[in-house]
Order: structure tokens, then C-alpha cells, then sequence
């Protein structure tokens, strides 16, 4: 069962448990374009506490470089160091961890930040930005010139999505042996702000239904994410919490990568889904209305 | 066990059994743009002997009326009325078995042919070819004036797949209660003449994965198309037989349609996929290597 936070006393001890603070952004820290109520007061105090502070994205159509424009315009102190998106992530996990050859390249489904975060790791693409690839329209395999140095291909939230992409990606993973496949995260959806439209996984699951075949995904709640944080900061797992708004992506990532958990009610999950005879099986550890509830650890 | 056809007796007695006769075209009567060898004399044959010839098609692109202009350009005699495909039976379905009424609109993604049958049926539509939503690029929710009389948002293979086209079917999908998800076939690929491509089950897979929910499926093997012919031409299932090259979806159609099946193997299946520890479950009723085969019952 979760422990509900509600006096000083839970907030101080929280605050004092955890040295490593991972935030979810959306739902958490803001909503779309409108700050939640004390979330700068509580990264503040945490800062003057010493913690160390991550912020852990899906968002994948940003670098974390333009990501972090994002912070500045809502006034909140961030260094790109502490941005973790999947953008970046899938970028480290196929320069660091497939270890991708100098000579081969990466197809990209997927967006300038993605394409930034491959680039940033020493990685030639093909398609994403490329205009070539980004005109509504048939695609003719008689005049398409096949590349077999493309190695894997990389696919994230695209809405310059393409009949053209699907088929050269389809190309690359059925006729270059091994070629990866790989995806940034496997949202159904995400927020918009003012609505809820497809997200990174709706995207890529046209080649998952014409390949039959699963992705190697990255995003939370994937500990290929927290493999990637790891490796960078290096932090202590029974010192570490997740916080977020989602059960089955930021609470399910804590618990996958040996982290505590502590959901806030300001993003998609709602107490009902919590409580009751339909609860999610995902069960955080702290739950709190908001994350500007930690001002009381001040 | 299928009943390897071989002997001109053979055939003699397969087309004394059969009244109507169901044919897949691409893989069965030609492949791409080259006739199978034999395919014209056969079809000559059994309409001599009073056959009834359905040609039954999951492709959704084009219309009955676009699909026998490859039947002109090919040579085969072939009447409007014998050609069922999917984008026709998608309408039908629509139109008679969903009742949509008249004041009720259809949201499509998908080309000019499943317009086309959607429009025969007196159904109004939008999306589809609508130049506004072929357009690669992001999608602003909040430049989006949504419609709530559309009551079906149907989809097939669309080679001018957008973002906008997912988001606005999406946005039916999820704000009109009772909006229906029909698409018309759910096939990962399709062979594309010079090699394999993403198929209409693929194009449709993002709206699947996004709302957690499967579709209504017309095309093969789902019994919806089989019922749409049923309608159409009232055939005695017992004296009718399915050919194709695809046990997944030919030879499964027909049997869940309760008719007699004959597998060619001019197509995707091959000896190997029928015979050995890994064959297939789906046993059809007959086998042979070629629709021209059945020459020798003349």
C-alpha cells in the first residue's frame, strides 16, 4: 500500500530519505504551458538541500539542448546535464551500447531533435528532416535506391509522418540483416495541452504490425532510460525516487530500475484509479496531491 | 489432410463439384502486372460450364470500377458485379449493416477508390483525399474545428498517410460516443510487384495501439466480406470454393466462411509452409501448383 504524505513531518523525512530526485516534466513540474503551484519553490529547496535533480522525458522530438528552452521560458533553473529525454537516450543506447559501427548508418523516423541527439553522438541518418522523405504521397520501390549501410532504424513521436518513411524503414529492416529497430518510447498518446493526440509508439506501430516483430524500446518505463541515467550520474538506487503522474510509465520505470516511487495527482492518474476495485496493480510508494505539497519540508 | 490435385480426373471432378468459385487475383490469376500461364483459359472454361465467378480483393485502393480496368488491361473478362473488394465491402457494411444514418458522416483515411464506394452508398465523407489533411506536418489541436456528426472514421491502405489524418480520426474516435473504427483489411504487407510494402493493416495500426482497441475488420478472412457477397449473389456454400495463395487470409476466409478451399502455389505460400513439423494449421481442402492446372478439366 502506498503511504499518503500529508503532515510536515512526512514531507522532511522524504526530502531527508532521498538524495537523487528523478522528475517526470508534464503533469509534474507543469501542464503544457502553465507551471504547477510551487513546483519551482520545491526544485529550489531541493537544490539547497544539495539533492541531485533529473529530469526524465519521453519527449522525443526534442534534443535536450531545445528541450531546455522549455525551462528557461517557465523560468525553471535546469542544466542540460540533468535533461534526460528518449531522444538523447536512444542515441546513447545506439552509440554506446550496439556499439554502431563508424561505416553504417541510422534511419530515423522522427524529429530535428532526434535527429540532433544522433548526430551529437557521432551518428550519420538517413530520412527524418530530410524533405525527400517528408511529401505525402506514394512511394515507388522502382525508384527507390536501396542502402544497405543502414544498420538501424530509430523511430520516435514523427509529425512529418510519411507512407515514405514506413517503406524505407521497412526496406532497411527486412533487407539488411540485423538491422535494429528501435524506438524512443511506446506512448499510446501524450497531452497536447488542449487535447490528447497519438503518440511515439502509435507511430511507430505500423512497422511493429508489418515486421510482427517488437522494437528494442527506450523510454520509460524502459531501464534501457535508467541504464542511460546511470551511466552518466552514477547515483544510489535506495537513495533515489521517481516522481510522476503516470502509473504505467514513470511509476512502473521507478520500480523496473530498483528506485522508490511518489506519484502526485496534478497529471493523468486521478485518485479513483489509485483506490477502489479497479486500481491499477502499479502501486507507488508515497503519493502526495502535488508537488508543491514539499514546501513544507522547508 | 488437403487432396493433392493431379490427375485430368482430378479436375474434372473439382469443377463438377463447384457452382461458384472465389478467386484471389494477385498471387492466383497474376502477379503484378504478368498473367499467370493458363489463368484466361480457366476462367474461359468455367464460365462455359455456367460457373459463377466472384473475384474477391483485399485491396482497398481502388474501387470495383478502378479494379477492372487492371482486369481490361490484362484481358480477363470480368463484370463490375463479380469484383468484391474491400473498399466496396467496407461501404456496404457501412451503409447496410451499421445503418448509418443520413445526417451522419464518415471520417476516411484512405485513397479515391474507398471514397469512390463510400460515395456509390450515398455515404457522406471526410479526410480521405481532402488536400487539407495530405499534408505532412504537425497537427494543432487548437486550429482543429472537430465534427460531431461523424459516426465512423473507416480506414484502409493510404499511401498519403499524415499525422493529420491519425490525429483527426483519433479525435472522432474518442469524443463522438459510439464512433465506429472499421477498417478494411488487416494485412501487415502487401506484394507491391518488384518487392513487399506496408499493407492496410499497417496504416491502420496507429489508431489501434492509440485507443487500446481493435477495429471492425471487413476484408479477408474476416466473414464480414463473405457475408457482403452473400447478399450480393446468394450462393449455396456447399457447391462453392475459395482459390488463393495465402492460407492466413484465402484459405482461412473460406473456411470461416464455410466453403471449400483450394490452395495455389503461384503465390506467397510455398510447398515448404504446407508440408513438415512447421506447416501451417490452416489445411485447405485442395492443392495444386497452379490455377492453370485446372486446363486439363476442359
Amino acid at each position: 500500500m502506498s503511504k499518503r504524505l500529508a503532515s510536515t513531518q512526512d514531507y522532511s523525512a522524504l526530502v531527508d530519505a532521498f538524495d537523487t530526485w528523478l522528475f517526470d516534466c508534464d503533469g509534474v513540474i507543469w501542464h503544457g504551458d502553465r507551471l504547477i503551484d510551487g513546483a519551482i519553490d520545491v526544485l529550489n529547496l531541493l537544490r539547497q538541500k544539495q539533492k541531485h535533480i533529473i529530469f526524465v522525458t519521453n519527449n522525443a522530438t526534442k534534443s535536450r539542448r531545445s528541450y531546455k528552452s522549455k525551462f528557461d521560458k517557465l523560468g525553471v533553473q535546469a542544466d542540460v546535464n540533468e535533461i534526460f529525454g528518449s531522444a538523447y537516450a536512444a542515441a546513447v543506447y545506439v552509440s554506446s551500447v550496439m556499439k554502431l559501427p563508424k561505416d553504417k548508418k541510422v534511419y530515423v523516423i522522427g524529429e530535428a531533435g532526434l535527429e540532433e541527439e544522433l548526430h551529437d553522438e557521432g551518428i550519420t541518418t538517413l530520412g527524418g528532416t530530410d524533405p525527400a522523405d517528408n511529401v505525402a504521397g506514394p512511394f515507388s520501390l522502382s525508384k527507390y535506391e536501396h542502402d544497405p549501410s543502414v544498420a538501424a532504424v530509430v523511430c520516435g513521436l514523427d509529425t512529418s509522418i510519411t507512407y515514405t518513411k514506413y517503406c524505407k524503414a521497412y526496406q532497411h529492416l527486412t533487407r539488411n540483416p540485423g538491422c535494429a529497430f528501435v524506438v524512443t518510447n511506446e506512448d499510446g498518446t501524450y497531452p497536447a495541452g488542449d487535447g490528447i493526440l497519438p503518440g511515439g509508439g502509435a507511430v511507430s506501430s505500423p512497422l511493429r504490425y508489418a515486421l510482427k516483430r517488437d522494437p528494442i524500446a527506450i523510454g520509460k518505463p524502459n531501464k534501457t532510460m535508467l541504464d542511460t541515467i546511470q551511466a552518466k550520474h552514477h547515483f544510489d538506487p535506495k537513495r533515489t525516487i521517481m516522481v510522476g503522474d503516470r502509473l504505467d510509465t514513470d511509476i512502473l520505470f521507478g520500480q523496473l530500475g530498483g528506485v522508490s516511487t511518489l506519484l502526485v495527482l496534478t497529471g493523468v492518474t486521478l485518485e479513483g484509479d489509485i483506490t477502489g476495485p479497479d486500481a491499477s496493480p502499479v502501486i507507488p510508494d508515497y503519493v502526495t496531491p502535488s508537488i508543491g505539497d514539499l514546501r513544507q519540508a522547508a
